[in-house]
C-alpha cells in the first residue's frame, strides 16, 4: 500500500493504479438522492467504484486491499463532465470565422475548412480539442459529426477520454463546395456502419459510434429513415442539429409541407426516439416541445453557440416538460472556448435573462446551480445513453471523475458550495481528472499526450490546411509587421 | 544593464526598476490609429511610456539607457484593463444570494450583508477583489460605491492598482435594515469631501476619489443636484447605478412626475453631465440614448450582472449613437466572477443574441472583438475620466499594462490574434500585469501581497460578517456531515 498526502490528486500513476481510495474530498455524487458527502470517500476498483461514502467508513473498510490511497485534502470529487456537442475536427479552425453572417460562416469559412481536412488534420484537431476538454473537467463527449472519425479515434484512445464518435453526413443539399462530393444515401450508410464495425466498443470500452444527421435541409427523406432503422439494429445513437435557425424551419415547411419546423417534420415521419440526441433544437413551439418530451428525445443546449449564431433555446420550457437537457460547446469556430465550464455558467445567466422577454425581468431564479451540474453530469450521461456506468458517483459505475480545487482567488470565499462550482469555478480550478479508472489529468498535466507537441502540431496543421482551403482573414487592425 | 530572456515577463523587481524595454512582443496599442505591432517593444521611464514601436528601432535607440531589456518572447503586450464597475467590498459575500429573486437578494442578503461591514471587512475584500481584478489583467478600476472607503484604499495602495473609489451614497429610501442609519444629505456630502481630501491622488496618484449615489430611488433631489455641484468644484466624477430595473423608472414616473424613466428624470435637472459614469443602463428608450449621448454620460456595461438581474441593455444602439460604453464585472453577488476578460467574452454573445428581439434572427457581426477590446481599455480609461494617461500604450502614457500568453490549449492555433484575444483568451492566459511602471503580477504571481494570506483571511472575516448579518443558506443538495 502506499499513501500519499500531496496538495494534488497525488499518487500512483495511472498504469499501476488497480484498487485505490480518494478521500477527506468533498463528494458531490449527483445521485438521485443528492447526497453530498462533505468529508466523504470513493474506493475504486480498477475501472469502477466499489464502494462510495464517509472518509472514516472507506478507510476503515478498504484500506487494507488498497494498492493506492490518496489524500484530497478537502478538495471537491464530482463526477466527469460530459460535453454532449463538440466539433473536434473544428478545433483547428478556431478564430476562422469571428464576427461574420451565417452565409459567410458556412460557405466562405466551415466549409471550405472541412472539405480540405486530412484524416490526420482530423487527428490533431482532436487532440488540441482533447486537450481542451480534459482542461475543463470533460471525461466523455459526443462527437457533433465530424471529418475522418478515424483520425478523431486515434486521438481519443490516446488521450484516455470516452467519447461518442460520429461522422458528418450529408446526403442532398446547395451551396456546397464542389470539391466535396455528395455521397449518396447508400454510402452515408455504409461508411457509418463499416466506422461502427470498426470502431464501437474500442479503447477498453472507451469509444462508441453514433449515426450522424448533419441537419434536416441536408437529408433526404431516406437518409432519416434508414438511419433510424440502422441505429435501432445497431443499438445506437443519432446526433443531430436541429432547428437551428428560422430558415431551416422555413425550408422544411416549404419542401416537406408540414405546418410548423424541422421537430414537426422529424414527429410526422417518426423519427423522433429516445435515441435521438438533438443538438441546439432552439426554434420549437410549445406543440414541438411536447413532441420530444413524449418521445423521449434528448437536447443537447449550446449557449455560446445559441447567442452568437442561432437564438435563445427554451431551456426552462424544456426542462418543466421534462426533456433531458444536458450542454454541449458547440466547435471552435462557434464560440470559441471548448470549456463546459464557461458553458454553465453562461447557461445559467442567459436562461436568467431570456425571461424578460417573457416576463418583462429577468429571473434570477430560473435554471438554479443544481440544475446546471445535473446538465453537465448525469443529463449528460442520459442524452449518450451510457448512465447505466457514468455520470454519478455511484457503487458499479465507472471511475471518471474530476478533482476540483476550490481554494482558490476565483472560488472563495466558500458560502454556497454547489453554487461556486456553477457560478464560480473556472477551468483553472480543475486540477485532476480521471477517466475509467485512470488518471488523465494530474496536478493540471495531460497525461497521455505532451501538451506542447499537440499545440506545435496543431499550430503546422492548421497553417497548412487554411492555405489549402483558400481562407483568409481581414486584418481588424493597423498591423504594423 | 540587466537583459533577462526567461519564458515570462522575466527580469527586474519592481522596485528596481526606472527604465525598462519591453521588446519581442505583439503590441497592441489601441491607438487612434489602431496599430498593432508584429513585432514591438515599449520603452517605460520610470511610471511612463517614453516611446513605442518596432523592437529593432527601439532596441536600437534605447538598449544603452535602459537598465533592463525584457524580451517577451512574441507575447501580447496589451493596455491594463479598466473594470468600471466592481463593488469591492461586496467580495466576502461572493455566493450569497444566488438564484433568489431580486428582493430577497436585496433586503435578506446584500444589505444585512453591507450593513454589517466593518473597515477591516472592507480592507480584506478589497484584498480579495484586487487579487482576482489583477488575474484578470485589470490595472485600474471604478469602485460602484461600498462601504468604508478607508479600507479600500489601503487594500489599493498595497496592491499597486489604479482605483476610483467611492463611497455607497443613500440619503433616503425604504426597506434599509433598522441597524443602519440613514445620513442626511448634508452628512453624505460631507463624508465624501472628508475622504476626497484624505484620499484623493494618493498612492503615487494611483487613487482618486469619486462621489457616489447608489440609484436615483435611494436619493433626494438635493442629494442630486449638490453632488453635480461638488464634483463640478472638486472636478471628480459621479457613479451612480442608473435605470437598473423597470420598477425603478415606475417609481421615478411616479415619484417625479416625469414621463419615462431614471434618465429621463436625471436629463431634466440637468443632472447628466460629462463626469456621470452610469453603471447598467438597462431601461432607456430612444430618447433617453438620446439624452446620455448629447449630455456625454458614460455607461458601464456589465453583461454578467445584467443577464442575472436587470435584463438586455442596449448597448449596439449606445455605441452607434456615440456613448463611450466600457465593461463592468458588477460585484460578487451579482455575477459572481470579477474577471474583465470574462465579460468580454459574454459581452460579445450576449448582444449578438440579443438582435434577435429586433430582427428575429441573432447578428454574429454585432460588437466584433475589436470594439470589445476599445471598451476594456481606451472607453474605460475614458469613462473613469483618466484617458490622458492610461487606456492605452502612447508616448507619455502611464505604464499600465498586461502581458498575454497566447501559446496555450485555450488560445491556439492562432488565426485572427485580436479576436482570439476576445473569444478565446481567458484569465490563465494573463501571465504579467503592470500598474504605473510596476509589476504587480509576475508569472502569475501577485506580487505585493501573500495570496495565501488574503485567502485566509477572507475565509475567516467573511464567516463572522455572515453570522454577524444573521445570512443563512439554504442547502441545495442532501449534505451528509
Amino acid at each position: 500500500m502506499e499513501t500519499n498526502s500531496s496538495g494534488g490528486a497525488g499518487g500512483g500513476s495511472a498504469s499501476e493504479s488497480s484498487t485505490m481510495i480518494l478521500h477527506n474530498a468533498v463528494v458531490v455524487t449527483m445521485d438521485s438522492d443528492r447526497r453530498v458527502f462533505q468529508n466523504g470517500a470513493v474506493f475504486i476498483d480498477i475501472d469502477k467504484i466499489k464502494a462510495i461514502g464517509q472518509s472514516r467508513d472507506i478507510l476503515q473498510q478498504f484500506s487494507h486491499v488498497a494498492h493506492h490511497i490518496l489524500d484530497l485534502h478537502g478538495q471537491i470529487l464530482l463526477p466527469g463532465f460530459v460535453n454532449t456537442h463538440v466539433h473536434t475536427s473544428q478545433q483547428l479552425g478556431r478564430g476562422i470565422a469571428d464576427d461574420v453572417n451565417l452565409m459567410t460562416w458556412l460557405h466562405h469559412r466551415i466549409w471550405p475548412y472541412e472539405s480540405n481536412m486530412t484524416e490526420e488534420d482530423s487527428y490533431i484537431s482532436t487532440l488540441l480539442c482533447g486537450v481542451e476538454l480534459i482542461h475543463s473537467g470533460v471525461t466523455c463527449f459526443a462527437e457533433a459529426g465530424g471529418q475522418h472519425v478515424t483520425g478523431m479515434a486515434r486521438a481519443v484512445e490516446l488521450l484516455g477520454l470516452r467519447a461518442c464518435l460520429t461522422e458528418s453526413i450529408m446526403d442532398s443539399g446547395d451551396g456546397l463546395p464542389p470539391s466535396w462530393v455528395i455521397r449518396t444515401t447508400d454510402e452515408c450508410l455504409q461508411s457509418q456502419k463499416k466506422l461502427y464495425e470498426k470502431h464501437n466498443n474500442t479503447a477498453d470500452g472507451r469509444i462508441r459510434i453514433w449515426l450522424g444527421i448533419r441537419q434536416v435541409m441536408n437529408s433526404t427523406d431516406r437518409l432519416l429513415l434508414e438511419t433510424r432503422d440502422a441505429a435501432r439494429e445497431l443499438k445506437t445513437g443519432i446526433h443531430m442539429h436541429v432547428a437551428e435557425i428560422p430558415y431551416e424551419n422555413q425550408v422544411v415547411m416549404e419542401t416537406r409541407k408540414i405546418d410548423h419546423g424541422t421537430v414537426t417534420f422529424l414527429d410526422k415521419i417518426d423519427f423522433l426516439q429516445e435515441n435521438l440526441l438533438a443538438a441546439h433544437t432552439v426554434w420549437v413551439n410549445d406543440t414541438e416541445i411536447g413532441f420530444l418530451s413524449r418521445s423521449g428525445v434528448k437536447v443537447s443546449h449550446c449557449p455560446a453557440s445559441a447567442m452568437r449564431m442561432l437564438g435563445f433555446a427554451r431551456i426552462r420550457e424544456m426542462l418543466n416538460a421534462g426533456i433531458t437537457v444536458s450542454l454541449g460547446t458547440d466547435g471552435a469556430p462557434s464560440n470559441n472556448r471548448m470549456s463546459i465550464v464557461d458553458e454553465m455558467y453562461l447557461a445559467s445567466l442567459i436562461n436568467k435573462g431570456r425571461e424578460v422577454y417573457a416576463k418583462g425581468t429577468t429571473d434570477p431564479t430560473a435554471l438554479p446551480a443544481e440544475t446546471l451540474l445535473k446538465m453537465v453530469t448525469i443529463n449528460g450521461a442520459k442524452s449518450v445513453l451510457w448512465d447505466n456506468e457514468i455520470g454519478s458517483l455511484e457503487i458499479g459505475k465507472k471511475a471518471d471523475m474530476v478533482v476540483i480545487n476550490p481554494f482558490s482567488w476565483s472560488m472563495v470565499p466558500i458560502h454556497d458550495c454547489i453554487s461556486n462550482l456553477v457560478y464560480c469555478m473556472r477551468t483553472e480550478n480543475i486540477v485532476s481528472v480521471m477517466c475509467n479508472g485512470r488518471w488523465i489529468m494530474r496536478d493540471k498535466k495531460i497525461l497521455n499526450v505532451d501538451e506542447e507537441e499537440v499545440i506545435s502540431l496543431a499550430k503546422e496543421a492548421s497553417s497548412k490546411l487554411l492555405r489549402r482551403a483558400g481562407i483568409k482573414l481581414p486584418s481588424r487592425m493597423n498591423v504594423i509587421p
